[in-house]
C-alpha cells in the first residue's frame, strides 16, 4: 500500500470536491456536523467501503472528528480471511481502531431456516450496534452508493412496495444512527478516488455470482435501465428527495391523527369524529401506523383498502383481521384496534 | 371469422367473469356506468384492442350502451391495409359504426423533427377526438392491460417521473373521457378470450423490434423483472391505486391553497402568511400547480426545490427561472409569479 493522503489539502482540487461534498450531502441528510462527531464505519475491503473509511478520516483529521471500523468476516468465501487483513492493515495505516467478527453465516442461516443475504443482514447490523455501544459511537456510516440506491428502488418495485418506501433505502435513519454520507456519489468516483491516491481494494467474487436476486438486478438489469438513460441515477435521487418529504409531511399528519386515539377498556379506540374529517390518503397511514404500533405483522396495503371501506360503510360490528392476531372492529363509536 | 357470442350469457362462466370483473372496474375508475352509455373504442386489430371491442359490445348489450369503433391505419407497415379490412370487418359482424383514418405518420414526423412514436401519439389522439365529437361519445375506451401499465411504470422510472405520475398511466382521464377497463387485466386472460370464442386478431410484427424504447422495455426489461416476481402486476395495480388516492389528497389540498392566492398588478402573488401554514411537500406541489397554470413549459422538481429554499431563506429580490419564460420573485409579501 503507498502512503495515503494525510489531509485533504493533499488531494487534487477534483478529489477534495468529492469528500466536500460527501460531507456536505452528510450534513444535510442527518442535520448535524458527523464529521466532528464520532464516527463507526462498516468496512468489507470493497471499492466502496474502502473509500468511505479513508474519507471519513480525511474529514474526521478536518472537523476533529474520531472514526472507528467494523469488518464482519461473513466466512463464506476462502478469501475472506485476506479481506480481514486488507481491512486491518489499512485501518493500521489510517490510525483508526477496528474490531473484526469472524461471523458463521451459514449455520446461522441453516439454524433459523433463512437466506444467507438475511442471516448476513442481521449478523452485521447487531454487530455494528454493538460496536456503536464499545466505541461509543455517534453515527454508524455505511458505503451504499446511487447505484446501491438504484439497485434498491429496482428491488422494491418488484417486491410491490408503496411510496415514500418505494424511493429507496434511507440517506439517514436515526434509530439505528445509521448515515450514507456516498449515497448520492456514484461509483466511478469512488474507484477513481482509490486509484488516484494509489490505494487497492478487494474485489469480491461473489458479486458476480446470479444466486442473490440482489446480484440479478445489478448484473442483468441495472445495464438495461442505465442504457435507456444513463442519468437514471440523477432521477432516482430526485425521486428520493421527494419521498424524504413526503415521508415527513405523512409523519406530522399522523402523528397529530394519533394524538386523537383513546385508549378504551378493550382496546384502542379511533373515533369517527376524527376520521370523518380525514382523506383516505391520510385514513390509510393511519391505520397502518396504529396497526404497526401494535407489534409484529406485516399489514398489506389491499387490506387496509378494504378496512377503509369497511369504515366508509359504517358496517357496525363487522370485524377485521391482520397478521400478528391484529383485529380490527367497525362501531358506532369509530374503529376499536386490539391483539387478540 | 367464426359467428362471435351475441350476449354475455352465451360465454363460459369464466368468460362472462372476465367481462363483468372488467366493467366492474371501469365503473368503479369512472365512477359511472359506463357499459349504459356511448362508448368510442381505439381498435388496432391486435389482441388487446380486438377483446375490449367485442367485450364493451357484449357489456352494452346488456347494459343499453352503443359502441363505436376508431380505427387508425399508420402507414408504417405493409400489413396495415389488412388490420384495417380486418378491424372493419369485425365492426360489420358486431354492428358497429366504424371510422378509419390512413394517416401519414411518418411524414408528420418528419415535419415536426420528431419521433414515430410521438408522431403517432398526437395523430391517434386528436382523431379519436374527433371521433368522440362526430359519435358523441361519452367514454373513449383503450385496451392498455396490466402488462402495459408496468411498461409504464418502468419507462416512468427511467425517465426520472415523480410520484404519484410514477405509478403510471390512468384508468380513466376525465379531460380525455379516456377510460382504460382493462388496466388490471393481464393479456394472457385477452388472448385466452378470443381463442376461446374463436376470434382471431392481427400481429403487429413491429412489436419485437427494438428500435423504440418501449419495446426494448417490453421484450428485454419486463421478462426479468416478472422473472423475479411472476406476481408483478398486481403490486403494480396497488401502487396505482395507492397514487390514485394520493393525487386526489394533493390536488384538494392544494385547490384549497390556491384560493388565497392573489391577482396583483404584475402578477400573482402567493402570500407569505400562506406558505408559513404548509409543509414544504405541500409549497412545492402548489409552486408546480401554479406555474403549470402559467402555460406550456415543464417545470422540474430540482428546480422547484430552489424556489422554496429562496422562500425559506426570505430572499428578498431573488428571482427564479422557469421554462416557459416564467419567472418567481421573492418578496416581503410572498412569492410573485409572472410569465414575462
Amino acid at each position: 500500500m503507498n502512503s495515503l493522503p494525510a489531509k485533504i489539502q493533499d488531494l487534487t482540487p477534483k478529489l477534495a470536491k468529492l469528500c466536500l461534498d460527501i460531507e456536505k450531502f452528510g450534513k444535510l441528510k442527518s442535520g448535524e456536523d458527523f464529521a466532528s462527531k464520532t464516527m463507526l464505519v462498516g468496512v468489507s475491503g470493497g471499492i466502496d467501503s474502502t473509500a468511505l473509511l479513508i474519507i471519513a478520516t480525511l474529514l474526521a483529521r478536518k472537523s476533529g472528528g474520531r472514526v472507528f471500523c467494523a469488518h464482519i468476516d461473513h466466512n463464506l468465501r476462502k478469501e475472506s480471511a485476506g479481506d480481514r487483513a486488507f481491512v486491518e492493515e489499512l485501518c493500521t495505516e489510517l490510525g483508526v481502531p477496528v474490531k473484526s467478527l469472524k461471523a458463521d453465516v451459514a449455520g446461522y442461516a441453516a439454524e433459523r431456516s433463512i437466506g444467507l443475504e438475511e442471516a448476513g443482514r442481521i449478523i452485521r447490523y447487531d454487530f455494528f450496534k454493538q460496536c456503536l455501544k464499545k466505541f461509543d459511537a455517534d453515527f454508524l456510516l455505511l458505503a451504499h452508493h446511487i447505484g446501491d440506491l438504484s439497485e434498491d428502488v429496482v428491488m422494491r418495485l418488484i417486491r410491490g412496495t408503496g411510496w415514500p418506501a418505494l424511493a429507496g433505502m434511507d440517506a439517514y435513519d436515526p434509530k439505528r444512527k445509521l448515515l450514507r454520507p456516498l449515497l448520492s456519489t456514484d461509483k466511478d468516483s469512488l474507484e477513481d478516488f482509490l486509484r488516484s491516491i494509489g490505494c487497492p481494494w478487494r474485489e469480491d467474487e461473489s458479486n458476480t455470482c446470479d444466486d442473490y436476486t440482489r446480484n440479478r438486478i445489478r448484473n442483468h438489469i441495472m445495464p438495461l435501465l442505465y442504457n435507456e438513460n444513463p442519468n437514471l441515477g440523477a432521477g432516482l435521487i430526485r425521486l428520493k428527495n421527494q419521498a424524504e418529504l413526503d415521508e415527513a409531511f405523512w409523519d406530522e399528519q399522523v402523528a397529530e391523527a394519533i394524538k386523537h386515539v383513546q385508549e378504551v377498556e378493550d382496546g384502542i379506540l379511533l373515533p369517527c369524529s376524527i376520521l370523518n374529517k380525514y382523506h383516505s390518503a391520510l385514513r390509510l397511514r393511519i391505520y397502518k401506523k396504529i396497526l404497526d404500533d401494535l407489534g409484529p405483522g406485516h399489514t398489506l396495503f389491499d387490506s387496509i383498502i378494504l378496512l377503509d371501506q369497511g369504515f366508509l360503510a359504517r358496517k357496525s360490528g363487522s370485524t377485521f383481521q391482520f397478521p400478528g392476531k391484529k383485529v380490527v372492529k367497525v362501531n358506532k363509536a369509530g374503529l376499536l384496534f386490539k391483539v387478540n
